[in-house]
């Protein structure tokens, strides 16, 4: 009998569908050619990062001592960097953040699995809107929680407020929103946050302690809507944000985001004092250096995401025009139609046939859809949509 | 009552003695002046990275498409920067490893917190020898494991074989060993780990289950010994090592390094999917990808550590001529010498109003000793040595 541990071994194992998707991609694109493997698994932004990220980048290189660059800096992030980044967000929000509001971490993923640790104690629960990230399931079991989803919606992906009632409990420690959403696109008006934050004002009194709100914002700035998105914690005192550059800057790779505790968040300072140390315990030392202060003088800026709406125009009107069910994606760059038949699983692999490669939504917490992500080029959806009528075309 | 995870908390706020000795030695630089506090505190390398890191990372974001540079990698690494490290290696220690050994990391800390929890199960024990690094208790303790600690030679700090093999129980799950050490700056010889190894392969056999080593071993090139390191794995089969560039490159800021899994260990595809599984587990995504590149076009090269052996051999020489008893360390650049009286907190205390800043060796597992770390210029070591000569004098 294996002496591993049996939860990191499944972890691992079971790595991920999108995963198998790619690595049969890959077979396909051998025999086929890669023109011809229509892959819209992966959530990787192939729009690339502004130029001035090159030129911010090489300039920190060529003038400043490699010592100061590369050292650790604080475990919290670079003094200058957090400040740079509470100006900017009060300039836009009008918000009064401090550096000490802030915790850099490597990525939005970082800062979850961070904040979540922070709060949770064993038994307690945290509530998501399905269909959800699947790693909130990961790192909310991580830190000996569990974690209740409760259906949005099923026509446009919007919160169910009467279903999410009933999921907070005397046990609720926090509720997780990603809007704009992954997967669906869904994002929230500013009228949802306000019935949210009265929800959870409610609830909290109604239990006799804090439910906190954790807003996962990483695709904050892709957004299609004529609104602009409001900004959470204005809304809800106890909100903290998780925030990454992956997509607002197309540096995935970079690792580079925070955890934001406003200074009104009940708890402040043991609060912060438990993000920092959750971050210890995890092994997080301090976010990458160097990309601290990329990120921190670039945190204005966007790449041209005018790609990513003229993709999903196309992609939604076309898949619409085919017979599909698809909601209106508000922002981030993820379509979920229904499958066109009950299995989920059975449907893509139908695509499979056709070599398009689309997620299953079971992994979301949602059956009967489908996940496509359109950070693609737009010629590849031109030419993959005869494939999909193909594929419509078997259901009629 | 506080809702949130005590643990967290506590060690969010305790952050460390070192955190508040920096502190301190702010406030008394805008007193005395930055150039009269002798802060010896913190381990960040204080010799820059090699030149060619400059040059490689800048041809990099010159020669290449952003949004490859910049996109997420597979979860373990980009496969050539694998392959890279795994050629280096086996140049270097005659080994036969490939790019599925290696699993890139945010750095050390990442690689040890990924590692225990690819193995712990509750109530599994890991065995160290003190003084060690604290963060080898917090891991362990994240990971719902216990830390068991078997004191070294206290003339030497290399390993007191006799405790170890008592400190080795049916419950213990690895032992972690860390030469060049930190704090000591010990490192073991080909002897020493061939007689660890003979007492691993013998209580594995006596208890019936595998025990693991982990050889942390973020110092590996800075060694002042003769003899060179030997390289682990190929004593003990069943070893694991957890490796980074923030000293051999310098580059502590920019988080990489790695775990390498060879295949020899037993339960190899298990605990490499663990291993994937535990970095999932705690928001790792994958490790920063510009610097994935960058390290592994240049982990044959190391930083000049010559200032680090001449540091060492000025403190080792001046503070035995004051009476202090410091054991000769052979890597690293730290310094474990004996306090001058048995609380090594009120010892700091004394040598504070100096403006000496040392480490007491409490939190390091062991009482009645310092910390030193010498990656300092090293004319702030030669002014420091009257200093320390007064602190001297008033034990006399």
């Amino acid at each position: 009998m294996s002496r591993l541990s049996s939860r990191m071994v499944s972890l691992g194992s079971a790595r991920s569908e999108i995963r198998e998707l790619f690595e049969y991609g890959k077979e396909r694109a051998a025999i086929v050619g890669p023109e011809n493997v229509f892959d819209f698994s992966i959530g990787n932004p192939n729009v690339p990062a502004p130029d001035d990220i090159q030129a911010i980048t090489t300039k920190l290189l060529e003038n400043h001592d490699p010592v100061f660059l590369h050292s650790y800096t604080s475990a919290q992030g670079d003094f200058e960097s957090r400040d740079n980044l509470a100006q900017d967000l009060n300039n836009r929000f009008g918000t009064h953040y401090h550096a000490d509001n802030f915790y850099l971490t490597a990525g939005a993923a970082a800062a979850l699995s961070i904040v979540i640790q922070a709060l949770a104690n064993f038994g307690d629960e945290f509530v998501t809107i399905a269909p959800y990230f699947p790693e909130y399931k990961v790192f909310v079991e991580s830190a000996g929680a569990t974690l209740v989803t409760s259906p949005a919606e099923i026509e446009s992906f919007q919160i169910d407020f009467d279903a999410l009632e009933k999921a907070i409990t005397q046990k609720t420690k926090a509720v997780i929103i990603n809007t704009p959403n992954n997967p669906t696109g869904a994002v929230y008006s500013k009228e949802t946050i306000q019935t949210l934050a009265d929800l959870l004002t409610q609830k909290s009194e109604e239990y006799g302690h804090s439910i906190y709100l954790i807003s996962d914002e990483p695709y904050r700035e892709i957004v299609y809507t004529d609104e602009p998105l409001p900004w959470v914690p204005s809304y809800y005192r106890n909100t903290m944000v998780c925030y990454s550059f992956s997509k607002s800057l197309s540096l995935a790779g970079a690792r580079i985001g925070y955890v934001l505790v406003p200074r009104e968040v009940d708890e402040f300072e043991d609060l912060y004092a438990a993000v920092c140390g959750a971050g210890r315990s995890l092994g997080y030392v301090c976010a990458p250096s160097l990309f601290q202060r990329v990120t921190a003088q670039s945190s204005h800026l966007t790449s041209d995401f005018s790609i990513y709406r003229r993709n999903r125009d196309l992609l939604v009107n076309s898949l619409r025009d085919m017979g599909f069910y698809v909601a209106e994606p508000g922002g981030a760059f993820y379509l979920f139609p229904r499958a066109l038949e009950t299995d989920a699983r059975t449907f893509i692999e139908k695509a499979k046939k056709h070599d398009l490669l689309i997620v299953p939504s079971d992994s979301f917490g949602c059956p009967s859809h489908v996940r496509l992500s359109y950070c693609v080029p737009t010629e590849r959806i031109e030419r993959s949509l005869e494939r999909f009528e193909k594929l419509a075309k078997e259901y009629r």
